[in-house]
């Protein structure tokens, strides 16, 4: 286990009608609220009334960034900064998924900042000051709303990158599983892909003596894999939907990483591919990730074999450990096949012609990853087991 | 799963030679400090030294409350309280286990509070204020670490009763396995039971629908069965200590309740015993768990039969759920007797002559527990169970 620091001041209010507690919890940050909302969905489903009502209980003047996408552009960034400027905003509140939590504290730091927050996805700057956000959390994935990471998407450069800072955790986040409800199957499916990839990224790793923090993964794995089916089976299952929403959190608060060297190569290689192609973001990783474990798998088969047993519930005897590494990878990719989820590709229309592009992009800062160290020819080649 | 709120701010420094970070983690908060510590261990280890040379290094005028048991008196909070009103204590700094770290809260608290903070344990006052607190852990067991309780004793009246508040979570908490090594055997084996205590409390409840949670229960569970072997094995088996250490942690730490109803019960009758007895909380508590879980376990024996299947591995094939409970329940016993902790109350000199007296106090406020309700009756039969 390595030398690590855990610190998560996120305060989760989570359960059955919690956003009636939106009034008290913002209460304390001030009154001039920038509402920061995607395409539009929380109008149909009545939780913008809602969210509205709560906050003219406690007199706050509201202003609006609507629209903000699915994988959030710096434009949509720029525009919520100016409207912060010119209205001495005073706290910001995103209402929806993993995307516009993000927009949310890159307005936040940006509105700081005096240059280009895309500065702080590039390392020309470090966040040094942040407004004050808040969270209602509409989707099971993004995790987002108990972490200080934000991913942003450049289209002029067609680049996508991350952001990260203590300065940016959403001071409350309010997370009612009847809120996800109203979620599509298919945005249902790419939240199961992506719950299970953040888990991914930290628990296939060669650090050692990490027991505890293995067990936590599997146990989101399987709590995941669990409750996706029956969410999908009944979108209105509300132990189903809560215990994807809690699984989503746990994913990526800061729980797993512990001590441990993560990788992360899968969601570089896929921000290559979504940056170009505007996929979602669960569907690439869908694609590409039993494509990168059969890759990489070698670097430490045990891993493998162990979450074959222990995730999928393979039964390990008279198999090597290659033999039992293969069948969880491919267990996975049949879950993955189950739930609806794309294997390759082809099927959203992607074909080989801008592979090289990707993976040049995807090496830019160096070499990626650390289960298996991935440069330039090994980000192709698992795209191209990807087409 | 039940609503629930999540948060904890306390940020935990862990691994290797981290008290180097003492002085900064310190600086924010002031240079007038009060060290408060136990019996004299940290001395004999040299980490006494160290941590006045860290708070030397900022400049930091250091006064001391020395000598807190092991079942912290109440005496010794009020003299806490009464260095930091003469001195202008701006931050408190435990050095120790879990006792250390209850007594510096109950200071803090009470520092700020112009009564008898024995007040804060009987409902007749709240914290509503407290000074800063940090700790430097040496011991695997507390939890205290990283949440906002202390358990005070009133050797007066004989009461051991506990306090809780937000406002005493340590700002930090510096965990190096390596300062446990020289945790004799003993406190090793009350640490063992006490972290798996915290875990059976949480564990065995009655809520539905809380998979992850549960998983998670299991997870620190199996951590500290395999880990807590190979630290008696070898008391400098660095990944051993560490894995304990966490475990402790996040036994206690806000991870496992969430929107769970816990027990607890087993807790309140040991504080009996031991407020009368003055034995290690430890210990008291590997005598009584396996009694309160034969007493218990017929209100839902499909929870301890998962318990014995997944923690102690038994194979369910052929047993019924109360014979799988019962398996699990004993393998409970037989691990804690493995590790060398005692069995009954007869084996610590303790006879049953203040029974009566016992089961009265653990339900002065009412019926305790949650699995089962205990009233006066149940408490006295598990401690006839127990003796």
């Amino acid at each position: 286990m390595n030398n690590f620091e855990l610190y998560n001041p996120t305060k989760l209010v989570f359960g059955k009608d919690t956003v009636s507690k939106l009034g008290s919890l913002v209460e304390p940050f001030g009154k001039k609220i920038l509402l920061v909302y995607g395409g539009g969905s929380i109008k149909k489903s009545g939780l913008y009334d809602r969210v509205l009502s709560e906050l003219a209980a406690i007199g706050a003047a509201v202003h609006e960034l609507p629209g903000v996408e699915p994988n959030p552009r710096l434009t949509t960034v720029h525009k919520g900064v100016d409207i912060v400027r010119a209205e001495g905003i005073e706290f910001i509140l995103a209402v929806g998924g993993g995307s516009v939590i993000d927009a949310a504290k890159a307005v936040a730091a940006g509105a700081k900042y005096a240059g280009d927050p895309w500065d702080f996805t590039i390392g020309k700057a470090k966040i040094e000051d942040a407004l004050p956000l808040g969270t209602v959390l509409t989707l099971a994935a993004t995790g987002s709303e108990m972490n200080g990471n934000a991913v942003i998407s450049n289209w002029e450069t067609k680049q996508k990158r991350g952001l990260g800072s203590k300065l940016v955790y959403p001071r409350f986040s309010i997370l009612d599983p009847q809120l996800t409800y109203s979620v599509p199957r298919d945005q249902t499916v790419n939240g199961i892909v992506d719950i299970m990839s953040h888990v991914f990224e930290q628990y296939f790793t060669l650090t050692d003596g990490v027991p505890l923090q293995s067990r936590f993964a599997e146990s989101v794995l399987l709590t995941v894999i669990e409750n996706g089916e029956k969410a999908l089976a009944n979108g209105e299952d509300y132990e189903a939907r809560a215990n994807l929403l809690l699984a989503g959190t746990y994913a990526l608060n800061g729980t797993l990483p512990n001590g441990v060297v993560t990788d992360w190569a899968t969601h570089g290689i896929e921000h290559e591919v979504s940056a170009i192609y505007d996929i979602a973001h669960g569907a690439g990783l869908a694609i590409i990730f039993p494509n990168w474990m059969k890759y990489v798998y070698e670097a430490k088969p045990e891993r493998f074999a162990q979450f074959a047993e222990r995730v999928w519930g393979i039964d390990p005897s008279g198999k090597s450990a290659d033999e039992l590494a293969l069948a969880g990878i491919q267990a996975t990719r049949d879950y993955f096949t189950r739930i609806g989820a794309p294997a390759t590709l082809g099927e959203l229309g992607i074909g080989d012609d801008q592979l090289d592009r990707m993976a040049d992009e995807a090496v830019q800062f160096g070499p990626i990853g650390s289960f298996k160290k991935l440069g330039k020819a090994d980000v192709k080649r698992i795209l191209e087991m990807s087409l």
